[in-house]
């Protein structure tokens, strides 16, 4: 889910300089706006990966709006007459009033965090914990508030070099932190504890902005940005609570940097080394689905890329290597009458697998988040509930023992260009093109969004996506099948 | 939370026929139109005590309306093929299409309510499994679907009566039941892992309706009249999910029979037995206030009633027993500027008091389901919401160790109206008479329903309404000081 945030963003500091000077004079304007109508307070919870530039993000914030409406509150240590309440005391007690920005560190969320990195909470314990917080959150939007929560990320790496920056920080030592973040083990559990927290409580009326923390222009004008954008739509509305769903991109990209964009698409493998290993994956696909250990999971891969980009051809290399009754291809187009009358979901859970099962989704549910999103085929709101739902879907599939595989199968414009010219010449393929497929094409850029956002919110450790580089079909074809026997043996092992 | 389904609702069966021949037409006319209009499913889950009519009650629905639009699905016992598919995979496949009617028994509700029972679930694995159960609703309903919830209730008392009449019925027989309900513990579990699951999980997109199904007459009415009057708004609003939210009672009402008229009010004290009791209780309270064990605990008492029911003397007589450093009176009255700024629960929030301390609270938090609803202070969506804020408020004061103790005080309209005019010709008692009174007299009747789904709603193991029979105030006073007085000590022999 941070996929999108361990890219590199970066801005010049020309370009910062330049933009800073509109929207520190925008946002005191709004906040100015804010403070005269009173009619709702906001709430910004800051959280993140240790050295991402939190503090320095909400120091900068102080000086670009008017501190008087600002207040940044801690709450790292308790004090005696909060220890003698329950919990949510100290926070109700430093709730922004109306017209006023509160700005809120260690938060509700930070305290569920250090326990997830610190093995306290329970799995089932951490779940309610997390759904004590959607419904304060729900209650306090419904009482009016405008809310942001920010995720300051660093990967693990960027981590690494900005502690050693640190060390000779003389500011940075009075710091304080509960955790050891030398410890790479802390890093993994935060993050795995954050992916599940915020994938669960990033709702339209609050949702989280996860932030790539390396940059500071990049970081600075990402949050500024966003609270200009929220603040600003919010008095536009008059109440936050009419405003329509949010629909920001989880991982704010100012830099017009995209995930897709990150990949090495000149990936490819030599017709020896293709045949060699492809035949050693097939056999493996074969060995796996016959295991014994099998029986206690079924598999579901799911099929999504651009157009030309082989999907056909990937599923024809898997399904090579079996019997036809070790496995199904199930092919989504057009729903039919039948699954119209029926919640979205229900043409997918019909075709969900049984023990020892194997079923190949050639598109699938996630088509609400690409072609109905950008087509416009539902709403906003539809599409926005729609990843948490596939979430709740995947995770009902993976406690059960399913194990899911997702790809994207991901090419560059020129190679699909030459594709689709082929496909018009040769006679055998020229049904495989159509209108519909160039029309496609002219939305590249907001494919390219759409599949960011998908990755972002849906690839989670119990259903991960995985980017396929396709310009070269022999490379995407093994790394296909490598990633599906990589994923069964996994899941034997964890078993 | 089930107080108003167990005083014996009935109608007459002159009555009964009467209705139901209108009630079967329009009927019939509402589901005619749901098939044309096939714009939505209705889903109708059953869940209850034993005995107290659901078979029955679906039996008839199904003769009073056309069953091809109607599928009655039972998941008592999974199939092999359900068995080798995530649990919810048995629900899906059974998922009414749009415009037809599916009755679920032995639904997702019925797992959970058994395994509290059995004991099978953790608190913690409750919790999350409800929080799923809310997503799914509420995915379900996001996708067009209308949702009843029924559950069906018997007091203890009656469930005995029940089960010796159908001990004896040979149609009973082949009835599948996986608990003992014989056993008093299970009917215990059940009602107390009810409560929380339905506190949980009613929201205005899928209520849960309790029914009192002792009288067979009264529960099929009231159950027919519910589904009747959703269906009827849902395809009025076309949409379900664009209805107003669910304004209905939770437990229906059809006898105009409502909680506060359960209540003996001729319940006195003889002068001297008041002294005596009194002077007894209240070196009680000053015993256990200082009691070490305190130190754990803090006491909140709530203080609501009928105008001149004694409040105010009523909490005189607390204090009274106590020295000023031992507790607060907070009078609620409109609030102040600095608390209009800030969400509803806030000014309760601040007075939350510390361990070893004692608020009492003249007037509360729920004047927004009392005085705001019946004024019209607040929209329905606020006041409705409100319940479920105020249980997860005084669920976080409890798990925190916080003592809620909560009492109406109920007298008659002659009563009051003596008290009215006796503090008229009084003149020290004179300030306490105002128009406001006479203005809220006129609304007695809707006062009584509001107070009725107030008890219903928000009266739960962890912090229960005790209704006070106060037209003699002496026998009021002492029944105040001893439920205070158990409260305390029942919260010190748990810890």
């Amino acid at each position: 889910m941070f996929e999108s945030a361990e890219i590199g963003h970066a801005i010049d500091k020309e370009t910062y300089e330049a933009a800073v000077i509109e929207l520190r004079e925008a946002l005191l304007e709004a906040q100015l706006e804010l403070k005269q109508r009173a009619s709702f307070p906001v709430l910004v919870l800051i959280n993140g990966i240790e050295g991402a530039g939190k503090g320095e993000t909400v120091k900068l914030l102080n000086e670009w709006m008017d501190p008087r409406l600002i207040q940044a509150e801690s709450f790292l240590l308790p004090t005696d007459e909060e220890l003698s309440r329950p919990p949510q005391w100290r926070f109700w007690r430093k709730m922004p009033p109306k017209g006023k920005i509160g700005i809120f560190f260690g938060n509700w969320y930070s305290q569920m965090l250090i326990g997830s990195v610190e093995g306290r909470l329970k799995n089932a314990e951490m779940g309610q914990a997390i759904e004590e917080i959607v419904r304060t959150e729900r209650m306090f939007s419904d009482e009016g508030a405008l809310i942001f929560k920010f995720w300051f990320h660093l990967s693990k790496k960027k981590l690494k070099e900005r502690q050693k920056e640190l060390e000779n920080d003389p500011r940075h030592k009075w710091q304080v932190s509960v955790l050891d973040w030398k410890q790479t083990k802390v890093y993994d559990k935060m993050v795995r504890g954050a992916e599940r927290i915020l994938r669960r409580t990033s709702h339209e009326y609050a949702p989280w902005y996860v932030i790539e923390g390396s940059d500071p222009y990049y970081r600075s004008l990402s949050v500024g940005r966003i609270l200009l954008q929220g603040l600003q739509a919010a008095l536009q509305a008059d109440k936050p609570q009419r405003l329509q769903p949010h629909a920001a991109p989880l991982v704010a990209s100012l830099d017009n940097r995209a995930l897709l964009d990150s990949l090495d698409l000149s990936l490819a493998l030599s017709k020896d080394a293709y045949q060699k290993q492809l035949a050693g994956e097939q056999a493996r696909l074969a060995k796996l689905i016959s295991d014994k250990r099998f029986r206690r999971h079924a598999l579901m891969a799911v099929f999504e890329g651009n157009d030309a980009a082989g999907k056909g051809g990937a599923i024809r290399r898997v399904t090579g290597a079996l019997d036809p009754r070790q496995y199904r291809t199930v092919p989504i187009a057009a729903p039919t009458e039948e699954e119209r009358a029926q919640p979205y979901l229900w043409r997918f859970w019909r075709h969900v697998p049984g023990k020892r099962q194997f079923t190949i989704f050639d598109r699938s549910w996630y088509g609400r988040v690409l072609v109905e999103r950008v087509e416009g085929f539902c709403s906003p709101a539809d599409w926005l509930r729609a990843y948490s739902e596939i979430n709740d879907f995947e995770e009902q599939l993976h406690n059960y023992g399913v194990v899911v595989v997702k790809f994207w199968l991901s090419i560059d414009q020129d190679t699909q260009m030459a594709r689709f010219k082929e496909r018009e010449q040769i006679a055998f393929k020229r049904y495989k093109i159509t209108e519909e497929d160039w029309r496609n094409r002219d939305k590249w850029d907001q494919y390219v969004d759409a599949v960011g956002d998908m990755v972002d919110r849906t690839s989670t450790a119990i259903a991960p996506w995985t980017l396929v580089e396709a310009n070269d079909k022999r490379y995407a074809r093994v790394k296909v099948l490598r990633t599906l026997n990589d994923a069964l043996e996994a899941a034997f092992a964890r078993a």
